[in-house]
C-alpha cells in the first residue's frame, strides 16, 4: 500500500493546519502517534503526568497563541481524566483538537478492560466528534478537526483514532480548508443597540470573549464613554488584556448579590460576546438572572465570535471618538509585617512585570487582586471560565509554552491546586517561566461561604470537616520539590515581596507558598 | 410542607439501604448534603482532595465490604474527574452509588459556567442513571439507586440531585426493596460443561469475579483436580483470595503471547464469572482472542454474578470430592545487598501479614509478586480491573476503611501513582493502616515495552522522552510528606525489609520509595 503511516499523516496534517504543539498523556493505543514525533519534527510533544494537565495546557496555549493546540489522550478513561479542563476550554471557546486513541477497529468487539464508549464522554465538551474509519481518510479527518476547532466559535473538536489506523500504511496528510465565516453584524441590531445606549443614563455594555482584547476594549470603552453607559466585563473572561495605558473594565462580581447591585437600575444592557448575566449557582430564594426586571437585553455578538466588526459598527453609529488613554490607577506600595491577602495583592500589583500572563485561580484569596494590578504594566489575565477547579496551573503551562519570553504568574488557591498539581512537573521539565503564588488558607474557602449561602448556616463539625484542608496541613513546598520545582514558604510581607521579585527575575519555574487567613 | 429536607432524606435512605460510608469531593450544589452529615450520624463522610480518589475509594470499599459505598460528586466536571475509577469499578462490578449534585432545576436554563450534560458523562460507566425530579420522590430514587447498585450484577448507579431538591422540605426517607435475583444455573449447561471437563486432558476452567473468593475457589479447584482440567483466573480479578491453606490459582498473563501459551492446545474452556479471554490491547499481526482455534467455550456464570450455585452444581455433577488443602508453597527468604525487583518481591512475600489486603498497581515492577506471595498467610489481592491507571492508592483507601484492623499494602508503580496521588492525604487524615510500596523506575515502564510491541521499534529520542519520568526525577518522599504521610527512601534489600516490617507494625499510613531498575 502506498501513502504514509496513519500516525505520521495525523501529525503532518496537524502541522499543515498550524498546530505546532501537542500536550499528551498517551498509552498503548497511541504509541505509534508518539513514535511519529521522531518523523514529524515540526510538532512539539509535551508530556503531562495527568490528562487534566494536558487538556488545561492546551486551553492555556490556545488562549494565548490564538490558534489551536492538540492534546493526545488514551481511550475513554484518559478523556475522562481530561474532561474537567476540556469543560473549561469549551466555556472559553478555546480551539483544541483532542486526539483520543482507541482500540484497534477489530478489537473493540471483545470488550476488554479499557473498552468504553468514547463518544458519550466526548459529547459533553465537544460539539464536533469524528471517529476515523479508514486509513485513507485519516488526514482529511484531522484537517476537518482543525477547521472545526478553529471556529468561529472556537471549540473542542474530538477525533477518535483506532490504534490499527495509526499503525497502517495508506494514509495521506491533508491541507486545511477555510473555516467558518464570522457573520457580519446586522445593521438593524446595531442601530437598535445604539439607540438604547443613546438614551443615556441607565444603560450598560457587557463584554466577553474576544471583546476583552486590547483593540476591542478600546472600542468598547470609547462607546461607553460617548454614550454615558457603564462598561462591564463577564465574570470569568478567557483572556482579558489590561493594565497601564489600557481601558480598565470592571468584571461582574462572582456573588450574584454583588453583581445585581452592579446592574441595579439598568434599563438597557448591550451584550457583546457575553451571555445574559446569571448567578454562578442558584441559592434559596435568590434570583438566577441578575439584570433587573424589565431591563432590555441587546445581544450584538454571540459568545465565542469575533467582536471587532460589531464594535466598530456600533462606534460608527454613535459617532464615538477615537479612544484616548486616561490616567492610570497608581501601583500599590509594598506592605510591611504580617502576611495578609492585602499585602499579597499589593506586592503582586507593585511587581508584576510588563507582558506578564496571569493565570488566576486564586478564588476567595484573590478578591483584592483586580484593583491592585489595574495600574501594573500591560498584561493578560486568564480566568476559570467553566468553574471546574484545577485549571490554573495547567493553563499556566500552556500559556508559557505559547509565549516564550513572557513571564507567567499563576495565582493559585490551595484546594484547587490539588486537582492538577502534577502540572508543576511539566513546568520543571520544560523549564517554563512560571511563578506560582500558592495561597494556602487550609480550607475550601469558597465552600465555607457557600455552605452558609445555601441555607445550611455555619454547618456542624462533621460538615465543616469536609471543607477543611487542615488535619493534616498540606505542605506545598514539599509537594513542589517532589515534582522538581524549587519552592519556598514565606511568613511576612517583606519575605513574599523579595521571593516574588527574585522568582520573576530568575528563569524557570518557582513556587511561593503563602499561608494566609481564610477570607470566610 | 411536611416531611424532611431532601438532603436528609438522601442520607437516611442510604443508611437504611446499608450504605454507611460516603466518599466525597463536594461543591456548592452539594452543600446541603454535606450539612446533613450532622443530622444523619450513621453515615461517615470521607473527604478526598480529588474526585478520582473518592470514586476509587468507593470501589475499594465495595470490593472488601461486599456492599455498596456512596460517592458524592460535584456536577459534570466532578463526575468527569471521577470517571476513570468509576470505569474500573464498572469493570469490577462493584456496587457504587454515585450521587452527583446539579444546579437547581430552575437554574439549568441559564447555561452558567458549570452547566453540563451530566447524563452523557455518566452513561459510560453507569447502566442505571436517574435524575431526581421532585422532593417527594427523592427517598424512593435513592432506594432504587442502592438496589440497582447492589445487583447482581453490582454496578455503578448514578443519581443526579438538583440543588433545590436537596434544600427543599417535603422529602421522606425510604426503605430499600429486594434486589435482582441471581438466576439459577441451567442443568443442561452444567451437564454439558461437566461432560466437556470429564473428557479430560485438554480442558480448563477460567474463573473470575465472585468465583475468586475462598469458598468458590475451593470448589473450583476440587472440580479441576477431579476432572484433570487446568484452572485459571482472569488477568485482573477485582478481589482474589489467596495464600497459605488456600487454593493457588494461576492468573492469565497480561501479555497475550504468554496467555495464548497458557491456553495452548485446549479443546474446552469453562467460563465461570469470566469472559472469553482476549488480549488487553491489539497489536499488529497478533490475534485478539487468546483461546486456540476450535476451542469450545462453555460459559456457566456471567461476569458479575454469584458463582457458588453453579460451582456446587458442577461439582455435584462430576462427583468432585471435598477440597483438601495441599502443601503450601514456601515463603521466600529475605535477600541481601542491592535493591532489585526480586528482592522486593521476596521481602513482601516473606513479611506479608495474615489478613493483609494488597492493592496491586505495581504493573511491570510486580511480575514476581504472585509467586513470592503464594505461601504468605491468607490475604486478599485487588487488581486494576479496568486498566485505567491511578486506581491503586484510592482502592487502598477504601479497603482500609471497609476493613479496620486489617493491614492494607498498596504496591504502586510510579507513573500510575501520579494520577491520584492525593489519596495519601485521605490516608493521613483518616489514619488508615496503609503501607505504600512505591516502585520508582522513573519511566512509564509498560509503555517502553508497548512502543516496541506496536511495531514502532525502540522509538526515537523524541518519542522516548514522552515515556520517561526522569528529567526531573520524581521525589516520592517529598510528595508523600507534602500530603502528610511519613515516607522514606530505601537503597538496599535490607533497608527495604526493615522499613516494610516497621511500617507493618506501626499504625497509620507510611510510604516506602524503592528506586528500582525498569524491567524494559
Amino acid at each position: 500500500m502506498s501513502g504514509m503511516l496513519g500516525a505520521e499523516a495525523v501529525l503532518r496534517t496537524l502541522v499543515a493546519g498550524g498546530v505546532d504543539t501537542c500536550f499528551m498523556n498517551p498509552g498503548t493505543s497511541e504509541m505509534r502517534l508518539v513514535a511519529a514525533l521522531d518523523e514529524v519534527r515540526d510538532i512539539r510533544g509535551v508530556l503531562a503526568l495527568f490528562e487534566g494537565v494536558a487538556t488545561g495546557a492546551a486551553d492555556g496555549y490556545a488562549r494565548m497563541a490564538g490558534r489551536a493546540a492538540a492534546v493526545l489522550l488514551h481511550l475513554g478513561p484518559g478523556l475522562g481524566n481530561g474532561l474537567a479542563n476540556l469543560h473549561n476550554a469549551r466555556k472559553a471557546f478555546s480551539p483544541v483538537v483532542a486526539v483520543v486513541g482507541d482500540h484497534a477497529t477489530y478489537h473493540k468487539q471483545y470488550d476488554t478492560q479499557l473498552e468504553s464508549d468514547i463518544e458519550t464522554v466526548a459529547q459533553n465538551v465537544s460539539p464536533w466528534i469524528t471517529r476515523v474509519e479508514r486509513s485513507d481518510s485519516i488526514g482529511r479527518a484531522v484537517a476537518e478537526a482543525v477547521t472545526a476547532a478553529s471556529g468561529p466559535p472556537g471549540q473542542v473538536a474530538t477525533l477518535i483514532v483506532p490504534a490499527d489506523l495509526s499503525w497502517s500504511e495508506g494514509a495521506e496528510a491533508s491541507g486545511t480548508s477555510g473555516g467558518a465565516v464570522n457573520p457580519a453584524p446586522e445593521q438593524a441590531t446595531i442601530r437598535a443597540a445604539a439607540a438604547a445606549l443613546r438614551r443615556g443614563g441607565a444603560s450598560a455594555i457587557l463584554i466577553g470573549g474576544a471583546a476583552c482584547r486590547a483593540d476591542e476594549l478600546r472600542l468598547a470603552e470609547s462607546i461607553a464613554l460617548c454614550a454615558g453607559a457603564a462598561l462591564f466585563c463577564e465574570t470569568f473572561p478567557a483572556r482579558l488584556q489590561r493594565g497601564a495605558g489600557m481601558p480598565s473594565v470592571t468584571r461582574l462580581a462572582y456573588l450574584g448579590e454583588v453583581a445585581a447591585t452592579q446592574l441595579e437600575g439598568l434599563r438597557d444592557l448591550v451584550l457583546i460576546g457575553a451571555k445574559a448575566p446569571a448567578s454562578f449557582f442558584a441559592y434559596p430564594d435568590k434570583p438566577s438572572l441578575l439584570a433587573p426586571d424589565g431591563c432590555q437585553l441587546h445581544p450584538l455578538v454571540k459568545p465565542g465570535f469575533p467582536a471587532r466588526d460589531a464594535l466598530e459598527a456600533l462606534a460608527g453609529e454613535l459617532g464615538a471618538p477615537k479612544w484616548k488613554a486616561g490616567e492610570d490607577p497608581p501601583r500599590p506600595v509594598l506592605r510591611h509585617g504580617e502576611l495578609s491577602l492585602a499585602a499579597l495583592s499589593a506586592a503582586i500589583g507593585a511587581l508584576l512585570p510588563e507582558g506578564a500572563i496571569v493565570s488566576d485561580e486564586s478564588n476567595t484569596s484573590g478578591l483584592g487582586l483586580g484593583g491592585a494590578t489595574a495600574g501594573a504594566p500591560p498584561h493578560d489575565w486568564l480566568t476559570l471560565t467553566g468553574g471546574a477547579i484545577g485549571q490554573g496551573l495547567p493553563v499556566a503551562c500552556g500559556a508559557a509554552i505559547a509565549c516564550p519570553g513572557r513571564k507567567v504568574v499563576a495565582l493559585q488557591a490551595d484546594g484547587s491546586a490539588l486537582y492538577t498539581f502534577q502540572a508543576l512537573w511539566t513546568m520543571a521539565r520544560e523549564e517554563l517561566d512560571v511563578v506560582v503564588v500558592l495561597y494556602n488558607n487550609r480550607s475550601y474557602g469558597i465552600l465555607n461561604m457557600e455552605l452558609q449561602r445555601t441555607g445550611a448556616s455555619a454547618g456542624g463539625t462533621r460538615a465543616r470537616r469536609m471543607l477543611d484542608l487542615s488535619d493534616p496541613d498540606l505542605d506545598f513546598v514539599a509537594l513542589s520539590a517532589g515534582l522538581g520545582v524549587p519552592a519556598q514558604r514565606v511568613a511576612t510581607s517583606e519575605e513574599f515581596a523579595a521571593a516574588f521579585a527574585r522568582a520573576l527575575s530568575t528563569p524557570g519555574p518557582a513556587l511561593i507558598e503563602a499561608v494566609v487567613p481564610s477570607l470566610v
